[in-house]
């Protein structure tokens, strides 16, 4: 059975993720859908981009990853399909498969203009159903990204700033997001941290191995599962909102103590 | 794979949805749920069918939608199956399928009264698991609407007022319902509407084809992917509840500007 | 097609559902997941415990719960698979399957060792995507739970306080959870209920069958489809949070009128 999953930014309040679930499985029932999450930042195409870079790997070869953060649908903005190889990605070409594009390194990506791909009428507000469930339904059932449309080389995409040294012992980074624990995920991966902590905005920070080690009421950092250095405070107390950095895409700069 | 949704009032923090789940699971292994909606307002029974009119058409031929919004569980409001040919309805006679009932011309409903339908011993207030789950796996299983009662003609529904003309150039409707990005959904249709734009409570508001036409921070209106009129803002902001309509159900009145 | 549930508090922001599914569906793609909740107040491990013990049993002979409230993950507490005979557990060894402990009389309790159970590299900080997740999905597919480990006997549970009569006319019971609407579902039972009320802080409670029967705004009680006793005020209102016990965990007297 073939995996499909959704990410957007619609929330779970209304039906139109219903309503994209509904044209896939008229078009192939034995499709299976999974949400990936429903709660990207409204319009927050850089929150969805990292998202996805998160979490379409753990999927098995094959899926076929929906993405869905679009403040243009109904512009000119084209609907893309990047074939990745093992995973294919639908969604409008804005940037949203960005890290997908950092991460895959040979991707091809064709523009949606085949008129099986659109529902009729399409609406003009809501690709997410007319537009790219079908599209997903219909590769789910073995059309080839090639049948979609025309490849195009000019989609679009944005740097997530990698870090770096900016002197002998300072680092530079970027918060990737806040997960729901007050938790701050950055993109500084465990090769840039040296000793057993740092400053940062003149505060003390000491790295652990895990949660569990963390003092309560105490700010500490670790290297995450998906490999990532990540700032939390021990049990459900969020990263305190003093410290200036704290808001997805906001640069943060690490004083490494050794 | 047959395809049941369910639409109720639950939310999503306690597991009463999936209890319904494992009771429909464990008469029909196969059957594929998907979730409607489990954010309708509590008890708003309106909300709820307006929500299954808008989204139980984009699903496959054969689906069984259960809805449960339901205020007077334990009372003695029946439960019913409405047979409407290319999908079954499931839930309680309180209005739930009115926009169903004026959807599709040809229905028929029947009172659940068959035991095989409810669980035993059946708890006084969760119908929803206790009937409700059971009878729409019995349906999956290939159980006729007319096997679980007998037909009833005097189920309960209630009327959506349909937009009219209430002068030369004056349009009344009412909201159906504000999403997620606090966009306003109204009733009013295509039709109705003549010009470029409206004046809405001494507000020019200009009628645009999608939502990247409008303006940052302004009011606007456009035809959505249901064929409804639907007031916007730009990105995110919702629109201003100064506007006194902006409540479901409520009456709005447009003044059309040519 | 076997049927695993997910109950974590993880929310339902973040992709770590998500993540742990598509490792669940890489090792079995056959496999039903479905989402119990994942609105578990953060590391309340009697919540979870609850939760799970509320719900597990209308699921399918062989269904698979696996549930995640783990503020000690990456300590070394242990992972377990709890083989409840009609229904497997597995979780970290917190205390999180204690209701099933006690309501399922006979069960055996493994630690999770088995090196295929662990993806390589195991993250440190996230078990249910890196242990839980494929133990499960391995156990779908006829792993059995002797093969995770070696059996333990002192694994980690606590007792769930049972009601008792404290004077001739006098319960006393504590409160499970409050659920959605605000209802305050206790662990007492309908044989501890003598007449058609009581007294609470003061404050006349009468015992009615179902939610319609009760008064607008009036607090009331009944005996839930689960049998158990829940303070409920008519259509959406939550019961007063000026009564002292309405927490989590918290004890609450009942003076019996009659």
């Amino acid at each position: 059975m073939l995996t499909a999953t959704l990410m957007t930014d619609f929330g779970l309040v209304d039906t139109f993720i219903a309503q994209m679930k509904g044209v896939m499985l008229s078009i192939n029932p034995q499709i299976n859908i999974v949400d990936m999450t429903h709660s990207i930042e409204p319009f927050n195409i850089r929150h969805g981009a990292v998202a996805l870079g998160m979490s379409y790997k753990y999927f098995p070869a094959g899926t076929i990853h929906v993405a869905v953060v679009d403040p243009g649908v109904g512009s000119s903005r084209r609907g893309i399909v990047v074939d990745g190889g093992k995973y294919r990605f639908i969604g409008p070409d804005n940037g949203i498969f960005s890290v997908i594009f950092s991460e895959i390194k040979t991707t091809t990506v064709y523009h949606i203009t085949e008129p099986r791909c659109y529902r009729n009428p399409t609406g003009a507000t809501f690709h997410g159903r007319d537009v790219f469930a079908p599209t997903a339904a219909l590769i789910s059932l073995g059309m080839r990204p090639q049948e979609v449309g025309p490849p195009v080389s000019d989609y679009n995409f944005f740097d997530i700033t990698p870090p770096s040294k900016t002197a002998v012992s300072s680092i530079t980074g970027e918060v990737l997001y806040i997960d729901r624990f007050g938790n701050v995920i950055t993109n500084i991966t465990a090769e840039f941290i040296t000793g057993c902590g740092f400053k940062l905005e003149g505060r003390l920070v000491s790295l652990k191995e895990n949660y569990a080690q963390g003092q309560q009421g105490q700010l500490h950092a670790l290297i995450n599962s998906d490999g990532y250095l990540e700032l939390f405070v021990k049990q459900g107390t969020a990263v305190p909102s003093s410290l200036s950095g704290i808001r997805s895409g906001q640069t943060l700069t690490l004083e490494l103590s050794d």
